[in-house]
């Protein structure tokens, strides 16, 4: 398993892997019917690093990192992250989410913060918790669960 | 004082204020040294609808709405407001933000969040609170104040 800074060619291989996550509509804030083009902008075109994981020329998964807020917030950044469904159980989002803190830090900023973890993803939650971060707000019905009706979102953070 | 929906050209006007007020660096998570173009596309471009508060022909305040996060969690909007440091005490903010819910009920958004409050900001936490937002999460350290230091900021939060 390699992890590497993509490159825009390697959103061809990004692609199946959004594309499996965002169509469910349980996890992501993005248009479940996000067209290849538009995710290829928020994934990659957006971010300041995006980075993939690699093993035997396929992409098993896949964050981005980028500013949160410009000017006197610019110390945080602000990471996404997504693992195919077949290579779940892993150890990936653990692996990643290690990865972009590092980087994070050798960027110079002092806190990461996810914006929106969805409060029925108890498995992001977990992980997140365990690796270190605080639930720091929480959003009233933020969300609506294509099968739970209107739940709350999440806003995490952690001090790097 | 009339209360109109900004076009391109209007930014002009609006340039003033958002310089007065971003350069400063105590209240907006924006670049302090933000070029005219960069705010246009903040402010302007980047908006689903911006207005203005006009009177004798200047721009004496001035606000955006967007959603703030697409698919799933399009239903709530956000909007950022600036009020020209001229025009302060006359209920500029209240007027802006009542104005902000009734267009956002039209558009068909069921929340308004504001995602990043510099708790310094004394008047505006007072005067959201006092439309009804809750304080609703708490970044630590998450600004830069340019006197204070780093001091925490508040996602606010208002069902509509």
């Amino acid at each position: 398993m390699n992890i590497y800074e993509a490159a825009t060619e390697d959103f061809e291989k990004i692609w199946p892997v959004f594309h499996e996550i965002v169509k469910t509509g349980d996890t992501y804030a993005y248009a479940i019917n996000t067209t290849k083009e538009q995710a290829k902008n928020i994934w990659l075109d957006s971010s300041r690093k995006t980075y993939v994981v690699e093993e035997d020329g396929k992409i098993l998964g896949t964050y981005y990192l980028k500013t949160n807020h410009a000017g006197p917030g610019d110390h945080v950044c602000n990471c996404g992250y997504m693992v195919s469904p077949s290579a779940r159980g892993r150890g990936l989002a653990t692996m990643m989410c290690t990865h972009s803190q590092n980087v994070a830090r050798e960027l110079g900023y002092r806190a990461m913060q996810f914006n929106f973890v969805v409060s029925t993803n108890d498995v992001a939650i977990r992980l997140w918790d365990k690796l270190g971060f605080k639930t720091v707000g929480q959003l009233p019905k933020a969300f609506e669960h294509p099968t739970k009706g209107p739940v709350d979102s999440f806003v995490m953070y952690k001090w790097l």
